[in-house]
């Protein structure tokens, strides 16, 4: 194994983001330190109170474990106050560790700036902190969960990655951990409840906990907890699917109590019981009716078990009722008489809670939470006691549905949000592999944070793996968001890859990491069918898997270089999904390419076959080699989520193959030719084959394919009848070595000003003659396009963030949102809690020039986040406009969209899909030449992936067409 | 070789519809006659004068031949009016036959009744017509066509086919054939041009004529000029598609005026050239554009061109003018300047016909032909000579879109009709097979008849064959409509079969070959997806397929016990298309069960893999068979469409197997089971598995299906809680062996009135339990329900003809049309050119005992025939209303839904794909129990197939649920 040589630091510098020890890192063998190990010295021993909360006792032994794991040998534990060595980490919660309250009587440890806040803490090197001790680090937390959070940044800075055992991180030897003397503070967390939610948990978490640990119980959870501590979370609500917390293992709920983690139930359970204890017992519960209105007493001796157990438990108490299972209450016959039942169930949980609790129901932390349904109870004006928090949940998509307006934000139980990175369910299920982009995650919740809904972050993770990266920056964010502005990103990612597989790859495993959560959040691999990108045009299909192609070779280049210690840990955090999920897109593509190849003939139509038949046997091997060969098996069943061929919102029994085609094939049959554009081929349609036109402003060039229909071999030339048509053989798409592709481009300085026509004519035992058109700008136009957008004809995108000027006003402006969506970020509006601009003209706005090659109508797509409108009764819109031209203002939401984005609805569903909300306008351009398009944001909360310029119908496609300058390829 | 003792008759009787001769058949061999051939004598000789027409003199010698068909030596042929021998056929055309005027003039043959007729003619036996000739059969025409259907008729009264060449069809031996004395006198038909169009005739019919005759030349079109004579047809529209008629062989055009083919041009080709003419040298026409604004001068050298060589042909020109090939005219600027550009169009063809023709164009019949976009010019009003035929075109698909009204119809010109049975282009194309149901065709070309559209009727008919049947019919009813009335088609069909195979298998030929076409018309084969019918409703697909698989064994009996010499004649008339439609529905069909058991986790869904790719080569195999074994290969590439994997209205290059998936089996897998009326399969959903509800009055049984999943045996047992709970073990749906079926149904003496439910279980290595639920009527719902339609709940069909009450109005009454569509018969309004109702209530109607088993809002969905509104200005409605309740009236045209019928629309399309329109009324229910609904039938026109009744959202399916009645099983 290797080690590394050297102190703490330097190998680590940026890795420790939210930890207020990064300061302790400039650290270097000269400068005076605390030692925690130091080559031939006896390891530091942990001194930790015996009367101490158990939650940081176990925390300090976690410490001495990990200072074992780093150096080989464990810190020894120490309780005897009197017995202490002369260097000593001193680990203790303020008010019930007597050493530590006695060094802050005696003025040795100044804890003014955490004393009586939630969850901060104090870490100190103090030089002769009592008689006999000559240095001691000293852990302070002000409460038990800012000890435990303090202990393990310590763990995390000597190198322990909070996934050591959770993803198999290893840890790097070193005989040397010192950190530099001084006083590091870490203030409360932004959000005071932090937490996730393991749902969906069959079969992957409930196979896997099974057979790992017998089932769900404390030596699983306590695990977890583990974990959940590390990433400095504090909140969890327990798997529920057949499962009850409480009482699968009753040692659950008071391990929890022990480690320090505040249970909750889910959305849907209320009073601190699972529904399974509901389901399994209802007919010992009056008439056995899940329903207020008719079996209210029974119910309330079902609520008070929960609370009664509870009793001396930190618990958050999920309010409010939802119907039988994870679904909608039954209605009692109005609106208004379920908001009154409703309003009645709470009055009378409160009641439960305080006299279970012992205490006012308003001491008890409760949280009612917004899911689905519920929204129209309290948009109906259900009245909710002050001090319950009130959870909005999201979409089940990761777009929030609401945000608290200033009117609401004064209530003493605020506001928390449920989210998903992870559903079982609707609009759609995806429930395999992490497909959330840390800058979509960013962007939302930091309107939750924005706009002050701090109270409870709870994220819908289910199986927990594969969602290691995701989880930990959701936590990131909550615990101090400005680690995470939406530029440090890419940052934070980079040091996260940083802790797991230090500096050497860190970039490169950073931007793996990005990129394929990226890649899959086009279109979540649950949702990818064979014909998701276009074959036919821009060569959508060919790009998607060009880029996930490169991604694989570069996730299998990294893996080539760690050392094979580090290789269980990038496969299951980086390996496997790069490889699984260009796996399952190219296997789609062939699965396209397949059908598109029998409709035109071509002999490689069984090829593809096979090559979708090899891709769906891949998927199998990349999962088999997860779940037996990885780390020896340890995570047997955490990959067994079916994935493929989705017929359902409800994930598959089985993983289906996409269907292959099958074609007969006449030996004597010659050769087809396809062409760029069309998904026809010829001979065998009956109007003539006909390239996309080329433009000397965008300098693209096309291409026709060539293949045997045949058995037998179909020889070609292919020649042009004008000199300056360039044909130059290149690779066709797919996996046929016969089929072939002839690049066409034009020779510019060698065809004429305006419009020219060529044939390229196809010669073999047939002849097909494909036309093709050239548009060569006069120089006026090349002047006039210098720069700009666009081209003589057709449809160009524009990436939103490569605008040409941004404009503020009032202090508002527009900001990219890096790697945010399609392109290289996305543009929106900062602060994102600006007051909106009614006056359109004076909007903050984004300026592009373009050269626009016709006069008449124009239509504009905006393409733009599916996010929804999170703020009742404001008005949303953006506005574009050319020129000096009155820009034309349109709402994202009218009533009529509105309805059409709400949760479930098809159009959300579709705009959720692709990630991707599209807004038309149609506007005239009353000359051809130069132009400036002006996008003008009128209210914050939006973000605008991409804009799409046409005059005509727009060919079918994911993207749209790609984007490209004046004189420049299109990047791919 | 068999053959046939004793005289012509008898055997032959009700063969001969459309013939005077039918009247001949009493004879019997002691009854004196005329004999052709008697055993022992010579073959009766035929005289026809060397100057007579060269198509009587043709027609004379086929009749001669014919004779040595049947009798084995051929007639001798006479032209010296000299040397008669004593028994003589005597065939001459009035005015044209010096010795037939010379016998009308000697009053040896009264010829009042015929002549100055079109196209009618007489057959008498005559004796002693002069001196010499002791006898003779006098078949005398009052023009040269009605000479030669004269010699024809006896030609198929001796039991020569039409298609002895074209279908190889055999000719029974017979050695005596007499013809009772008498006068048999034919009229003029009722239409006066009858014709086919040659069309969409690649690849087969090219394909074929190229390697039979080396192109589409004289020896070809003799054959066919032929067949249309013998088939009573006089009109021909040649084949188009890169051919041109009158160029191909110069031969062509006089050898259509020797036969006495009046031809014409396509719709889309005017003034006797063909569109090919153009495309080949258009660079000589001018500026080479179709274009009459631009290129007048030399387009009308190009229409003068079409004149001057048929001067002396009978021809109908064409005139108008469409677009650059069989598209829309490229507008001139607008509607109005187009119009006066085609009356300018028209006034200049017309002054070329008369120059050319040398006479008045009035006295040159001309058609103008309403195609597609054409309508729009006659609508606005284009002013055409009163002499011009104008020809309205159907829809492509066989629904006419406009009938003259009464104020148009005195033009002298009159009115002719454009109908396709076969279509390359929108909305869908069907040229593989005949999907042509006659009942279908009679109900549209009824309409034209009543309507007064006689002037031309012409059918599309693609490559001719295998149209055969269709292409007869419609010939037959342009012939003598009364003897094809709707309740004539079946007794007419049957006589077509006896004709070709003789009267021992013609009633089940007869059904075979109407029931082929009537399944082919639920969904055109073309049409045809893996998922068109439904595999979990109401056994859809299976009860489809069993419907093929029954007519498929029916015709395989008929063909084992068919002579040898009637197998090429019976394979291509019959057979193949049974074999090869029943193979294709099954082979789809297996499809949807690869891709459902694929989602069920079915170990079978290979199995069905496997058989779609075996049906997809026995297609193959059975076209193969078509063209090279088959009459020794004589009809090498008349089978060579592809009709499999349609991704476009434009037929694929080569069939395209539909795709299969394929799933991975774990060998550790158990079963599943699947239930009646779900897609899913458990375990594996989340909601339970739950059959319909049986129900005591409709007495349907329910099933379940058990299934392995994995590759080892699945044993289970099952079992149900209930003793009232019938179980039975029945075959699964699909190729497996291993997949079970149960039946499930209820001993509905022991369930209890009212509402039971009850679990099924099936237990094995785990265990699904199966609601059900049976409903049982009270002994007054019962009483109440008997020999009514309908249930206790669900919802069910009514077939539009099983009414139970029909109440005419002013003699005009709702009568069925046996065999339409989707049942045993459609309702429609007689007589079809009746008035309409505007008062709803007194309007004709049709009652239905039904039985509802709840109150509240009902839906009852007219399943209508997908015609069109004929007849503008009419409002076109239909009413529907329960017991005394005022009826509610909805128009089948609303502006909306007219816009969607339109031609080419979407809703059109879906209409004719599925040879249906629904209209959906919603109707309250103020109590349970028997009812009577009644549909007032306000106007003609329209035909009502069937009558779906439901409360909630109907399940997916093709037909909808079956029909059932109170007490019985609903038929497959």
């Amino acid at each position: 194994m290797l080690t590394r040589r050297g102190v703490v630091g330097g190998a680590l510098a940026g890795s420790l983001l939210g930890s207020p020890l990064a300061a302790a890192l400039q650290t270097d063998r000269r400068r005076p330190g605390f030692d925690i190990a130091s080559p031939g010295d006896a390891i530091t021993p942990i001194f930790v109170d015996a009367a101490d909360l158990p939650g940081v006792r176990r925390a300090a032994a976690d410490l001495a474990a990990d200072i074992g794991r780093v150096t080989g040998t464990d810190a020894r534990i120490v309780h005897d106050p009197r017995a202490l060595p002369d260097r000593v980490i001193l680990v203790g919660a303020l008010g019930t560790s007597p050493l530590i309250d006695h060094l802050v009587a005696a003025g040795k440890v100044a804890v003014h700036d955490i004393r009586g806040k939630w969850e901060a803490f104090l870490i100190q090197t103090v030089a002769n902190p009592m008689p006999g001790v000559k240095e001691a680090l000293v852990i302070v937390g002000s409460d038990k969960r800012g000890t435990i959070y303090g202990v393990y940044d310590v763990s995390r800075m000597i190198g322990v990655s909070p996934w050591y055992w959770w993803a198999d991180v290893p840890v790097v030897r070193q005989s040397r951990l010192r950190i530099a003397n001084g006083r590091y503070v870490q203030d409360s967390p932004a959000v005071k409840y932090r937490g996730i939610f393991l749902n969906d948990e069959a079969p992957c978490l409930s196979g896997w906990t099974a057979k790992t640990f017998g089932g769900m119980n404390a030596a699983f959870y306590g695990r977890l907890f583990e974990l959940l501590l590390r990433l400095r979370a504090n909140y969890l609500w327990p798997a529920m699917w057949n499962n009850a917390f409480a009482v699968d293992d009753p040692a659950n709920a008071p391990l929890a109590e022990d480690y320090g983690i505040v249970m909750g139930t889910s959305h849907h359970e209320p009073m601190m019981k699972a529904h399974k204890e509901w389901t399994d017992h209802r007919q010992h519960y009056g008439n056995g009716e899940w329903n207020y209105a008719t079996n209210a007493p029974a119910i309330r001796d079902f609520f008070r078990e929960g609370i009664d157990r509870n009793a001396h438990n930190e618990v958050i108490v999920t309010v409010g009722m939802r119907g039988d299972g994870d679904v909608a209450l039954e209605s009692s016959g109005s609106l208004q008489s379920d908001v009154t039942l409703l309003e009645g169930v709470i009055t009378d949980q409160r009641r439960i809670i305080a006299e279970g609790m012992g205490r006012p129901a308003e001491q008890v932390p409760q949280v009612w939470v917004l899911f689905t349904e519920v929204y129209k109870y309290y948009d109906a004006g259900l009245e909710l006691p002050d001090d319950v928090t009130i959870m909005f949940a999201d979409d089940n998509v990761g777009n929030l549905r609401r945000l608290p307006l200033p009117s609401e934000r004064g209530r003493s139980g605020g506001f928390g949000i449920y989210f998903h990175m992870d559903m079982h369910g609707g609009p759609f299920s995806y429930q395999w592999i992490n497909s959330n982009p840390l800058p979509k995650i960013w962007e939302q919740m930091n309107l939750a944070h924005r706009y002050g809904a701090n109270e409870i972050w709870i994220a819908n993770v289910g199986d927990l793996k594969p969602l290691e990266l995701p989880i930990e920056f959701f936590l990131a964010m909550a615990w101090r968001p400005s680690d995470v502005g939406k530029d440090k990103i890419a940052g934070w990612t980079h040091a996260w890859a940083e802790r797991q597989f230090g500096p050497e790859h860190a970039a490169e495993i950073a931007m793996l990491a990005a990129r394929y959560a990226k890649y899959n959040a086009w279109r979540k691999p649950e949702q990818l069918k064979p014909d998701s990108y276009s074959l036919e045009n821009y060569r959508e299909a060919e790009r998607v898997c060009d880029a996930w192609r490169e991604l694989e070779r570069r996730a299998d280049a990294v893996n080539e270089t760690l050392r094979s210690d580090q290789r269980d840990a990038f496969y299951q955090l980086v390996l496997y999904p790069v490889r699984a999920c260009s796996n399952l897109t190219q296997m789609y593509v062939a699965a396209a390419r397949n059908a598109r190849f029998a409709e035109q003939g071509r002999a490689s139509t069984s090829a593809e076959a096979d090559e979708v038949r090899r891709r769906f046997h891949r998927d199998h091997d990349l999962r088999d080699y997860y779940n037996h060969t990885m780390a020896g098996g340890k995570w047997d069943h955490m990959m067994d989520q079916t994935h493929i061929g989705y017929f359902d919102w409800y994930p598959p029994g089985t993983d289906i193959m996409p269907p292959v085609a099958e074609i007969d094939l006449d030996p004597a049959n010659g050769f087809g030719v396809a062409v760029d554009g069309s998904a026809r081929s010829w001979p065998g349609y009956y109007l003539p084959p006909e390239l996309p036109i080329l433009d000397s402003l965008t300098r693209e060039k096309t291409f026709i394919e060539v293949f045997p229909r045949g058995a037998g071999p179909a020889p070609v030339t292919v020649t042009a009848d004008q000199p300056w048509v360039v044909i130059e053989e290149g690779k066709a798409f797919g996996v046929s070595t016969r089929d072939r592709r002839f690049w066409v481009d034009i020779d510019w300085n060698a065809v004429k000003t305006g419009r020219s026509e060529a044939t390229i004519t196809v010669e073999g035992h047939q002849t097909v003659t494909v036309r093709l058109t050239a548009l060569r700008a006069s120089a006026q136009q090349e002047r006039e396009a210098r720069g700009a957008s666009g081209g003589l004809t057709g449809a160009f995108s524009l990436a939103a963030a490569r605008f040409d000027r941004s404009v503020a006003a009032r202090g508002v402006r527009c900001e990219p949102i890096p790697d945010y969506g399609q392109g290289d970020a996305a543009m929106s509006v900062f602060p994102v809690d600006a007051e909106p601009f009614t006056d359109t003209a004076n909007a903050p706005r984004l300026e592009y020039d373009v050269f626009l090659g016709e006069s008449g109508p124009y239509h504009i797509d905006l393409v733009t986040a599916p996010t929804l409108e999170v703020y009742p009764g404001r008005h949303l819109a953006v506005a574009v406009g050319f020129d000096d031209a009155a820009p034309v203002a349109q709402a994202v939401f009218t009533p009529t969209t509105r309805a059409a984005q709400d949760f479930l609805g098809e159009q959300h569903a579709a705009n959720t899909a692709a990630n991707a909300r599209t807004m038309r306008f149609t506007l005239p351009v009353d000359a051809p030449g130069r132009h400036v398009l002006k996008v003008f944001m009128q209210d914050p909360t939006i973000v605008v992936q991409k804009i799409i310029v046409h005059k005509s119908a727009l060919a079918r496609s994911y993207f749209g067409p790609p984007a490209w300058a004046s004189g420049g390829r299109a990047g791919s």
